[in-house]
């Protein structure tokens, strides 16, 4: 990451804007497509978000850490591996970006650019489960071998896609983004606050976690 | 493998829960979405449990192996590369892992925590696929290239999710968990025993079957 | 990419026609066998596409470049990777290379062989969206650690065959070859020349935005 | 392969029993739990049967070759890679394990153990993508990169069940396997004879393919 700052910023922001044309935009058309059975549209949206996701760390990663995430850059600061003074433009740009991959995503689709999500999702389950898909995430971040934390983090963002209750946002501008989508990916804004609260919460608790189980074996052996 | 014990176990532990609460809580929403398509709701179940479990090991195995399986444990004592006096606490944790992996399953989404399957899994079928299915885990486990274990694992068990007839639990705490499941991926607790030892023997059989197919090659030449 | 013209021309056709072959034909086998629900037959066209893509990136990549794509081959021969004078013979094996495949699927499937789809892909929203596709698949090629370039690309297109409106084609030579299907996969001649000229302006984006993120850091450190 | 013929031998036997019992058994599985919509069924049959056939290869590759496929092993031994004394025995094996496969998933899934196909599948388009899949398995393991040889065969594989008019056996042991199983993976005997021929006929092809594409770069450059 020995990129100047706008370039790291241009790819944090591209970056986040194509996750969520492509986790929005896969969800619409898997909407269209699977005549009513949401397993069906649920596994098109997952295989979509898994490969989109694995792709864009890959080709952001060497820039800007590919971070996509406030609840990342907020761990990365606290741990010394983001400079602080960068904390604040890198969620700047993950949440226009994350705005701009909606209205992207609705360009594309021939839908109303500007809209609200006005799919509920609430309720302590779920909140919990954006805690654990959170916490899962940044184990994933802080101990996954170098060489293979992209597609490991988008096989666990898949995972949690169905066994979380809430089909795993784990991302504060995920939810930002998706507010401004009232599709198969949609979230009521009025759900966004403790859904963001769970996730700050289990990004913490990922980052204790990996603390307690010791400096990682990470690249030590092959295993 | 060089962390001390309890970081271990609490690798093994985390990891075991959080194997279950995958199995579980990919089985329930797979299930409320299929609309009464079983095959639908599998491949969800097996993609959520493929992409997972291949985490879970690369996230876990430097630091405790990653066995998260009673049977797996039993076979690495055998031959030496789990110290006989850690078999039990690793036993230990594994079960208790697994059951808090089922509850948190269970929280996520809003239904009793504390349940027991009604589902019965009997029958000389199902007990030679349980056998077959961890059989082919130890024979992976034993020869796979080390670089590729975790994600051949993984694999190993998504294909047998298919063809066998058990859907292939594989693992005694795997087991143990789903029985406190009274859900898709459930098995009551009657039917059990019989699984586990089934398992056992298909443990041992693979085991024999690396010994006689002689020295692994495996990491000795790149193919 | 030493080997002499003639057997790079091969690669290229060869790859072309097998690629054209499993978009088309596993569309075919999708139709049939679906039942008439689009999304499991888009999803099965998916899952061909990325794993026959992925193969065919490997096993021709290291003769010809495997471009399989004029958008491709004109970034390439722009940026000096690929001989200006050899780029006109590189986009007549490609073009002829989709027809023919389009010709053997239907050869395999009983159907007849010479056919125009009738099938129209138009509209402001699906020009933006080939523009996407092809931006996004030129930055993978340009800019991916390079030992993964092949499955990414593949994973890539996989994704945008979801989040795109168009089911993301990204390819001329490939709008071109599923001009002579008329089945799942094909496009009306008359919608052909707006997707190419939409899917060269995304080329040329992808091409100006991995200038404007700098030099790659591909392959620099581990991530 | 410096391994005794005789472990060689039970490599390849095993191997090839194993594969024959996922392709059959996950066909089983499959078509009781779809419902009646056979691209369901045929998705999870792919699934399962990539997963399965990429691990078998990584098992058995680095002892016995892990042909389990005697058009691999007739192209082997022309190519001086595997000694031709040594053919007759690992084309036995190999229809041996094939019969015992389709025994096992018989006996796992709780069905009579000898039976016979009732399925035709015949016709010019059927054999000439059973030549068009045999000859892309040859071009696949001759040329593939040696480190992803085995998930490229797996996804080469899984693309042709889509995308080939046959469902790509490709495989005379294969072909020998499913004609003993009246189930969704199954073909009537009487068909089988037509298919070797044409899996010959398009083994001959790849082999002559990859001499007309010249030395490989395989493992030369990085891509």
């Amino acid at each position: 990451m020995t990129a100047p700052l706008p370039r790291r910023l241009l790819a944090e922001g591209l970056g986040t804007l194509l996750l969520l044309a492509i986790v929005i935009g896969s969800g619409v058309m898997a909407e269209r497509l699977a005549g009513g059975n949401a397993a069906i549209a649920l596994l098109a949206n997952t295989a979509a978000t898994v490969a989109g996701l694995w792709v864009l760390i890959e080709l952001f990663g060497p820039l800007s850490g590919a971070h996509f995430n406030p609840a990342v850059s907020a761990v990365m600061a606290w741990r010394g591996a983001l400079a602080r003074r960068e904390f604040v433009p890198y969620v700047a740009v993950q949440l226009v970006g994350a705005m701009l991959g909606a209205w992207l995503a609705h360009t594309m689709f021939d839908m109303t650019v500007v809209q609200w999500s006005t799919k509920l999702r609430s309720g302590v389950g779920q909140w919990i489960a954006e805690a654990v898909a959170t916490a899962g995430l940044l184990l994933t971040i802080l101990r996954a071998p170098s060489a293979r934390v992209a597609p490991l983090v988008a096989a666990w963002i898949g995972a949690a896609y169905w066994f979380t209750a809430s089909t795993s946002f784990a991302n504060p501008a995920a939810a930002f983004g998706r507010m401004w989508s009232d599709s198969f990916a949609g979230i009521s804004p009025a759900s966004v606050p403790a859904f963001v609260a769970a996730q700050l919460a289990g990004a913490a608790a990922g980052a204790l976690l990996h603390q307690a189980l010791g400096a990682s074996a990470r690249d030590g052996s092959p295993r």
